[in-house]
Order: C-alpha cells, then sequence, then structure tokens
C-alpha cells in the first residue's frame, strides 16, 4: 500500500522535509539497510586483507588497482543517467496509476441507463456490474502478484460469486492464444444489446451512452495490460543497473585508505568511510525509487483497491 | 493563497525581475530565515570551538575532518538532482492545480436541462447543485488542511445548509471500508433519473449530458483524491532531502577558515562565509520550492476557493 | 506584438540562424544593452577604485576578495538551473498561448443551431456573439495590462457597445466575492434557453451542443484567468533570480586583472572583459527570455488579437 | 520531403546506426561542409598569419589571446544549453507535424450525412470537400514557402477549380484586418445549414456530427497558423546561436599550436585540428538540427502532400 | 516479440535488479557482444603494433597521438547528449506503441449496432469486421518488415481471406500517388451507408457513433503510418552516432598504456583495459535502446499481434 505523507508537510515552515527523514516504512532506511551492510562487509573484509594479509609486494599491487578504480570513478557521470531514468520511470509510474479503472462512472450509467423495477431488470443491472468487476480482476490478476495469489485461479474467483458456474464454463471453453481479458466486455455488450430488444434500455441515446462507457473501462484495462506486458527495454534498466553497480564496487577498492599514500586527505576515512557510505544511500536510494515504480502492482498496491471495489459493489 | 506576481513584472524592462527579489510575503526570506539563522549559529559555534577551546592536536584532527568534508562536496551533484526533483514536482503541482473541479459548468447543465419553473423543479434544481457542493467539500475536507480547520466533522456542514439532517443520517449509515466521498454523486444519479420520470428532463439526450457532466465533476474530485492519496514515493523526496541537509552539514566543517592553511583563497572568508550563506539560500530555497509544492492544499490555498464557491451558490 | 521570424529561417542553409542575429527588434541587444551598460560602469569604477585609489595593503585586501569571487564562481551550476527554468517558463508560455479562446468556432454553432429569418433570431444570435465577446473581453481585461490600459472601466466597454446599459447594471448588482467574468455564460445559457423554448433550437440535441461549445469556451477563459492567477511560485523565480544576479555580481570583481597575479593567462583581459560580457549576454539573456514569457499578456501581445476579433465580429 | 530511415535501422544488429553514417541526402555531411570548409580557411588563414607575417612581439600577443580564449572555452556549458534547446525544438516540430489537418475524415463524413444520388446532391458533397480543400490551400500557403511558391495567388488557386470565380469576388469583397483563412468554413457552416432545410441531412444529430468534424478540421488549420505566427521567443534562439557561434570563434584562436607552448600535447595537432573540426561537426550538426525543424514547412516538407490530397480529391 | 520482466522485479527487495543482471535474451551481453570483441581486437592489434613494430621515434609519434586523443574524451559531454537523446527516443516509441489500433472496440460496436439475425445481416457485419482487418493489415505491412515478409503481396493477403478477389481488382483499379491504406475505410463507409439504408442500422446516432469509431481506428492506422513516415531527423541520428562512434576511436588510442608513462596510474590496466571496456558497455549500450527503439515494428514485435488478431477474428 502506497505510504501518504502530503498532510505531513503541509504545515510545517521551519523543519520541513527534515521530518520525513525519521520515517522508517518505505523509508530509504527500510529499503537500504541490506546493501550497506553488505557494502560494509566486503570494505572490510578488503581492508584486513590489505592491512594484515597481503605481502609488501602485493600490497603494491593493491594499491595500484585501487588508484585505477579512483580515476574511474571520476568519469562515470552517475548522477545525468540516474536523473534521466528516474524521470522516465516516475513518469511511466503515475500514467500506470492514472490508469487504473474504477467501475464507480460505468456503474452510475448502468444504473441511469437501465430502467425498470422488477426482477429481471435489476438481475440485469447487477449482471452487467459483474461483469465489470469481472474483467476488472482477471486484468488484475494478470498484472499483480498479490491479486494473483489471493485468486490463484478461476476457483477462486468463482467462489466470491463474481464469475456463475456457466459463465465459466463458455469462458474455458474459448480456446485462444492470447489473453481473454476482454471476454466480460463481449458479455457485457450482449446483454445491453438484449436489454434494449427487451425495452429496458429506452434509446439508443442510452445504450451507446452504456457501450461507450464500457469501452473506455475496457480500454483502461487493455492500458493495464500493456504497460505490464511491455516493460521499459530491458536494455535500459541493465545499463543503468550496471553503472550503479559497478560505480560502488570500484568504490569497494578506490576508498581503502592506503598506506604509501601521502596525498591523502587525512586519517578521517580510515576507520569508517562515511561518506562513501552517504554516496551509496544516496545513488542506490534514486535506483530504488526505480526499482519500486517499476512495477507499481508488485505486493505494495491495488489489493487493497480491489477489496474496497467488492465490497462496495455488493453494497451498491 | 497563492502569490500573484505577473502583473508587475509585464512592464518594467531594466530592472525586470529584480523588483522581485525585495518581496517579503512567500519569499525566499520570510521562508528561509529560520534555517539560515541556524545554520549561522551552528558556524560559529564550531568556529569558537576550534579556535578557543580545542588543543593543539584537535585542531590537527578538526582540520582533517574539514578537508575531507571540503573534498566530499564536489562530489555531490546536488544541482541535477534538485534539477529533475524540482522539475517533478512543478509539473505535480500544476496537474493537482487543474483537477480541482469547479462547480460552475455543471450548474450551468442543471439550469438548461431541469425545466419546469414551479416549486418542485426549483428544489430539485438546488438540490442537485447542493449534491455538488457537498461532494465537493467533503474532498476538500479529506484533502486540505485548512478546510478540514475550518469544517471539523459532519455537524459543520450541516450547519452551513449543504447537508440535510436526513441526508446525513442516510450517509452514515452506509458502512463502507475506504471514503464514501462518491455517495452524492450516487444521490444526483437517482434524482436525475427521477426528474426524468417526472418529466422535468424531457429526453435522454439532456439527461445523458448532465450525467455526463457530472461523471467529469465527479472524476475531478477522485483526481483530488488521488494525488493526496498517491504521493511522490516517499523514498524518492528522502533521497532529495538527506543529499541537501548532508551537503550542508559538511559545509559547516568544510568552511571553517583554518588556520594552517597555505593555500587558502584569502582571509575575507574569516568573519562571515558570504558564499556559503548564498549556497544555502539558493540551493535550500530551491528545496523549499518542492516543499511548498508537494501538498497545494495546504494551509496557503483553496480555502479562499471553497468559500467563495459557497457564496455564490447561495446567490444562484 | 510577437515577433515571426520563421519564414525567413525556412530558405537559408549556410548562414542559417546567423541572420537572425542582426534583427534588432525583440533582439538580445535591444533588451539586454540596459544591463550590459550598468555592468561596464561598475566595472570600469572598480578597475578605476583598484589602481588609483586604494593603498598598498587596500589593494591586498581588494585582490583577496577578488580571489575568493573567482573560487566561488566555479561552483554556480548556473546553466542547469536556468535550463530548467526557462524550459519550464517556455512550456507554461505555450500552454498559455493555446488557452486563448477563439470565439470564431461559437459563433459558427451559434449561426447553425438558432434557426429563423426574422428580426428576434437575428438579434438573438447577434446577441449570444456579443456575450461571448463580452466574456472575453472581461477575461482580457483582468489578464491582460495592454487591454486594461485600452478599456479601464465598464464605462469604456459599454462605448464599443459589447455591453447594453441594462446589462451593465444588472452585471453591477451582482455582489460576489471574487470575480464576475463568468456572468455572461449564465446569460448566454438563459437567452439559450428561452430560444429552445420558443421553438428557434429546434432539438435538445442542438441546444446541448450549442451549450457543450459555450461552455468549453468559457473554460478556457477560466483557464486564462487561472494562468494569471497562479503564477509559478514567487521562490522559485526569486532563487533563480537571485543566482543570476549574484553570479555577475561575483564576476564585477573576480574577472578584474589584479597587479599581483602572477598565473593570471594575460593582458588581453585587462581593458576589456570581453568573455565576461559575453557570459552577461548570454546567461542573462537566457534569463530575459523566462522574464518575457512570464507574463505573455503584457504590453506586447493579444490587443491586437483582441481589436481583430471585435472587428470581424461586427462584420458578421 | 522527409527523409525516411527507420526501415534501414530495423534489422542490422551489428553496424546498427554505423549504416546511416554513409547517408548523403539530408545527412550532416551535406548540411555543413559549408560552415567546415569556411572555419578551416579562417583557422589556416590565421596559422599563416601568426607563423610567417607576425613580428615576434606580435606573436607574444596573439600567444596571450590564444591562452585566454582556450580559458574561455572550458566555461561555456554548450552541450546543456543545445540539449535543452534542440528538445524544445523537436517537440514544437512532432506537435506541428501532429497539426498537419487531413481532409479525409471530414470527407468521409460528409459522404456519410448529406444524402440523396441527384445531381443537386452530389454538387452539395463536392462543394463542401472543395470548401475544405480551399481552407486548407489558403492555410498552407501562408505557412509554406514553396507552397507559396507554386500558388502565389489567388489566380493560380483559382485555375486548379478549387475555388470558383464568385467564390473569389466573395472573398476578395471581404474587408478584415488580418487573415482571412476561415471564411471557407463559414461557407462551409451555411452550405450545410441549407442542405438540412433542404432535408438533404436528414436530423440534427448528423448535422452536429458534421459541423463537429468541420471545426476539428478547421482548428487544426488554426494550430498550423498560431504555430507559424508564434515562433519560439527569438531571444531564446539569438541567445543559443551567439552561444555556439562565439564557442567557434574562440576555438579558431584557442586551438591554433603556439611556439612557445610547452605544455602542449604534442604536434600531432599542428597540421589539421581534427578534433575541433569534429566538435564543429557535432555542435554545429546539433544546432542544425534545431534549424532544420524551427520552420518544418520550409523547402523540403507538406509540398508532396498537398498534391496528393488534391489528386486523390478529384478521384474521390 | 517484447521482453517482459516487470513481475520478477515485483518481489525481490535486496538483490533488486541484479536479477536482471544475468538474463541473456534480449539483454544487453547478446546485444553487445560484437561490438566488444571487435573493440578488444582492434585494442590489442593497436597494441602489438605499438610494442613490437614500430621504431622508436614512431614509437613516440605514437604516443603524442594517444596523449592527444586522451586529452579529447575529456571534451566530448556524451552523457548529456545521449540522455537527451534517448529521452526523446522512448517517448517516440512509447507513442508508437500507444498508436498501435485495437479491432476490438470497433467490433463491439459493429455488433452492437448492425442488427438483423438474417443471413445478410450476418456477413454486413462479417465484412465490416474484414475491412478493418484489411486496413490493419495493409497498415501493418508498411511499417514492419516482418508482416511485410509473412506477406509480401496482394496474392498472400487474398489467400488468409482477408481480401476477396472482388476488392482486390477494387483496390488495384484505383490509381493513385501515395498509400491507399485508406481505401477499406471508404468501403467501410459506403457499406455502412447501404445498411442504414436497407434499416439494419436503425437510426442516426448508431450510424454516427459507428463511423466515429471507424474514424478513430482509422487515424490509429495513420499515426502509425506517420510514425514511420517521418523519423527522427536523420541529422541528429548522425549527430549522436558519430559522436559515440569517435568516443570510442579515440578510446581506442588514448587507453593504450604507453611506455614512457611515468604518470600513469599502475601497470593494471596494461593487460585489459576493463574500464575501457565497461564504458564501452555503457555508453554503446546507452545508444543501442534508442537502436532497438527507433524502428519498434521491426523484427521483434508486432507480428504476434497480428496473427492474435487474425486468429480471434475467425472465431468471433
Amino acid at each position: 500500500m502506497t505510504v501518504t505523507y502530503s498532510l505531513e508537510v503541509s504545515r510545517t515552515r521551519l523543519c520541513g522535509f527534515s521530518k520525513l527523514l525519521i520515517r522508517w516504512k518505505a523509508s530509504i532506511y527500510k529499503t537500504l539497510w541490506r546493501e550497506v551492510a553488505i557494502f560494509i562487509v566486503f570494505y572490510y573484509a578488503l581492508s584486513v586483507l590489505y592491512r594484515y594479509i597481503l605481502m609488501e609486494n602485493q600490497k603494491r599491487i593493491f594499491e595500484k588497482v585501487a588508484r585505477y578504480c579512483s580515476v574511474f570513478t571520476d568519469v562515470i557521470p552517475l548522477s545525468v543517467i540516474l536523473g534521466f531514468y528516474v524521470t522516465l520511470i516516475i513518469s511511466r509510474w503515475w500514467s500506470q496509476f492514472t490508469s487504473i479503472p474504477w467501475p464507480d462512472r460505468t456503474a452510475t450509467m448502468i444504473a441511469s441507463c437501465v430502467h425498470g423495477s422488477d426482477e429481471r431488470s435489476r438481475t440485469i443491472r447487477r449482471t452487467l456490474g459483474r461483469y465489470l468487476l469481472l474483467m476488472l480482476l482477471i486484468t488484475f490478476q494478470a498484472v499483480s502478484t498479490s491479486v494473483k495469489k489471493r485468486f490463484p485461479s478461476l476457483d477462486h474467483i468463482q467462489e466470491t460469486g463474481i464469475m456463475t458456474a456457466e459463465e465459466r464454463k463458455a469462458y474455458e471453453k474459448i480456446n485462444l492464444c492470447g489473453s481473454k481479458w476482454w471476454i466480460p466486455a463481449q458479455w457485457f455488450a450482449c446483454l445491453t444489446l438484449r436489454a434494449r430488444k427487451e425495452g429496458r434500455i429506452k434509446d439508443s441515446i442510452q445504450m451507446d451512452t452504456l457501450l461507450l462507457e464500457m469501452c473506455t473501462f475496457r480500454s483502461f484495462c487493455g492500458d493495464m495490460l500493456n504497460y505490464d506486458w511491455v516493460s521499459i527495454p530491458l536494455l535500459y534498466t541493465q545499463v543503468v543497473t550496471l553503472v550503479t553497480y559497478t560505480f560502488f564496487l570500484t568504490h569497494l577498492m578506490s576508498k581503502q585508505s592506503l598506506e604509501s599514500d601521502s596525498n591523502h586527505v587525512g586519517e578521517v576515512d580510515f576507520y569508517v568511510p562515511f561518506f562513501t557510505l552517504f554516496q551509496l544511500f544516496f545513488y542506490m536510494g534514486w535506483l530504488k525509487v526505480a526499482e519500486q515504480l517499476i512495477n507499481p502492482y508488485g505486493e505494495d498496491d491495488d489489493d487493497f483497491e480491489l477489496n474496497w471495489c467488492l465490497d462496495r459493489n455488493i453494497q451498491v
């Protein structure tokens, strides 16, 4: 679930964002402590190796490698690369969020367009709403791992009552290459047509409005699947990851304090490489932003929402 | 309330923006003087510590730390990071502003679509308008702290006359997980349907237009809530804040003028670190831009607007 | 008025943009010569002060300040800041331009939807058109200083015949906090309704089309007012201006050629600081781009357009 | 005409873009060889001047100027400036491309909405289509120099049969400040109204659809004219051009290999300044991208398209 | 076919993106191993040349060239250029993806608007769907090399049954400059009109809805062709490619470890130029991202999709 913090920042003026720094949930600390721990372990391992285990001439080689790495770290324009990449990911993430379909609007239209207060009319209205939810559910199932966990198969969907036994049979009989998420939309259109013929939808205008609403809902589902299907090119992600990881691998070496290093800035760096750790925090944190957002339907989001939609629907 | 200054910049040619520099309200000075004061206090505290309290060998350590920090400040690409982050925040801020719903348009449609000059027709028109305002008010209440202050509970809303006692009961009876802001939209649709049946809305076209307008209004409210609900990932904000704060923490040390510093550029820096303060102004100012905009519904905006809408509605 | 130059660049291949460099109107030279003059005066004043007035030990202090400033100018990432800021301003400027409403489209719809060739029908059509123009005029008046100059009060609007005496009274009677620009839209809707009842608008479809067109026109007016009302946060503009101005203030000192400067690149810089002037040209020019665009409805634009609309309307 | 190369890049994997490097048409070589030639001529002229003509003490001055320039070239952040500017131009160029109106869609609607197979109906349909083309033609004439060449006056348009003699008279009689491109749209609306009255357009729905399609077409024409009318602020273009040209002017001096230059990297640069030429190629090429795109309706594009539309219309 | 990897990144927290680094398909390794191999071969060829073949004074020249190159590589702002270029390409690539037309929506509308259960009605419905597919197929054929391979001529299309023999004749009889992909849209409109006259489409509303849907579908096809027709200006692509290739050509020289190089960082670089290879990986990888995306309809995508559409259509 998304962490909302905007209300907290609305009032403070002096500390401002500093209050946000002490949060744990979804924070940079929680996300990065493992990486930092690993980095520290390797850093001290190398340090111990250099100081107590290596021979004198091996030390010289070690120092050469270290200096070589330190030249290299200046060359990588990590900030520019991460800047462009994260900007891309964030704009994509927001588009993904806004493409989540909400059945409310279409539900309102169903209630307004399908008239009649007899049992049959009410069943039609409920079935149309059910089709929307079914389409939504199949889409979420394909896209989100947490929804997939909750509804691993059609059996589970049938249990909730969103799909009847006959519908399931019909659904399974259709044999297609590719996904079948759009089938409830077809059913929806068929049922609408039948309702029109029975006079429960009074004129073409209302039927058209209803069908267009449904098509809009449907294309939102399609967008969600498209975002899931076509990722940011793997190549780009690999390039950025590789650069960031290499940056810190070379830092492991280049930030070692060397014995023969006369022009070193001081012995402060000796025991704990504060600023290197800080850089790790910062650059890795930036990369993690991308990592967190590249699949927004993962473990954190959307499950809640679906529950809410389900519950609401039963009440309506 | 937003500070408007565009008219002031439309005429001057020579001084241009320089006139803006002397404004106080919503200015950089008003926003940042506390941070600057804190920085100065710490800076001189460290300076006094170094000069009068520390032993000679402790001074050497102090100098090493200072030099170490000064190497580090060159490494942080603060401008690139803030550039990308602030651009993101500003585009989001503008989208948030444009997603504020205005009931005028829908109100015009209500007046055009619901015919009849008897009491009942007028009541329907007024009730439809009231539902819009109610939905708006509940949305604002959830999003803005200043509106929340003014209307802390349903009692206060009821007092203004936007919600009747029966409506409140009905509203409270509905028991849902999640927010209930969309309920007035349901009422709106129901009332429209009834008006259609009573012949006050003449044909399906007008009813559809009205319902679509209402749905548009409703989705604007939904957008506002979404912006409030899903913030920029906390991780990103934390990373940027952490970098900026660390930048100035290291500056506290690195800009101290040291005794043993032979290659120092001069003694000018001795008494007041002018340029460091300027950098503080600049970078912190940039960060504050983000801070101010990340929750645009805070203490400054929107309350005014709501008042205006309320007053206008009573007159219409 | 906007300076159009795209036709000039369509043909040349060799010189390309160089032809644009010699234009005066709206050019960088016209915009910046005052700033450059001021800079030069101060530069030489400081130079004279240093060379002929200061004592020897005062000269040393002067040199220290100069060197201190010269270290600082390397630190400011002016290009990145201006790049992000100007990009923001330009995209905003273009949105503002595209949000200027054009009454033509709605006028076409009025002609198509309101039938009848008798005097009454023609009056209705003309009045509807007049309302649009009135709304446009009030909007322009609020937004643009040059239109404000031409029509400082309602009297002037009434004189043009766009507002009748009764309408003015009705307009003034309405007492609202906030702007009243949207009132002609209400009148428009009322008159449309009356025309519908009189049978001059044949069916609901046409009335809806007409009202929707008017609402679109209206929301364009609202957009214009919004852009005027909510400026780019003052803080951001102040930060950018402050950085640019400080950059050149420090340059005043740092680019002085000092006597004791052994590692100076040469005496070329002695008499005229060519490249500093060029930097002034460039960075100030960039900032001026922003300055020019931040209020596009200022002295240069839009007045023309309004005249054109007025003239055309009378003919139609 | 635009150069299409995407099919060529779809297959190769190894060489990839390298195949594109050897193309001549619309290539960097064809565009830049003149600039490069001029640069080389000046470079060697200066070189000869320095080596064989100048006195010894003049040489010293020359060297100082050269070193001074070389310090300066490091200061200009040309890549950042060009990056932002070219990005702006390209996004504008693509918007311009997508705002080119295509009459097909509206033509389809004409065919579907205006019924009847008698001569009169067919004439109406053809006239409506002709009005669209006329509006398109007048727009293109105003915007594109190549279309202007082909149709310099109304006479030429009349010859093609797109405008009849009476229409021309009517067109010329209307006396307006500003452009008259929108007049065919008025005629279109009038003729549609007449067709409606004659019963050739059956109901209001079809007439509205037709008029809305025409309005969309019309606003595309308006967009094209707006893009032509309001260019990127001249100031911005001048700033960028000035920076780029100054960059290479200083390079002319700073890249001269000097006799007294002890810390020079080698004599390789002596005869041909390879890398400076390469930088010229690169930065000028980037600027040329902007130059080419700032007026996309120039000599290269759109003429073709218009012919195609004309030809097709005659057949339809 | 696109490589989907988002599900993989949804769960892991520690390793995060590192899992992606070991994938082969569509990976950076698969894409770049040839370039890397070529680079290594040339690198060692030069190395052998320098060490064992060249005379002593030739070695000096070699060293000078190497040092000269090494100065130059610092000057190229490759990261900024690639950042802007790749961002441009990616946003274009995504627009291209979203402009792929899907016939489902229009098919649903056909089913809802064309009534009747006799043979003739069913044929009309099927023919309308067939026209959509035909238009899609001709568009894909023009845009994608892989679809072109599968359907090299009209014969192959006719074989699939999407085009009948008479339609083919009619299609071939039309003689136009320019593409003929829009002809099925004309047929579609004609057939819709006929169906309306025969009463199978009941009213104007439904016909309009159907035609507007078809026009939307059509304009998606047009967008696809536009993206294919108007590429990113060749000049831009050439500039970027040239810069990247030159960057590595100079690296071939500048990263050679020289005998007389006293201030060299160590002998580590001697045998394998690790970090140069890494830079090659990184920058070339970035460029390859652009290369892969500049023609998204190449060998990888869309063929699948078309098959799926074809198969589905037969079943429906």
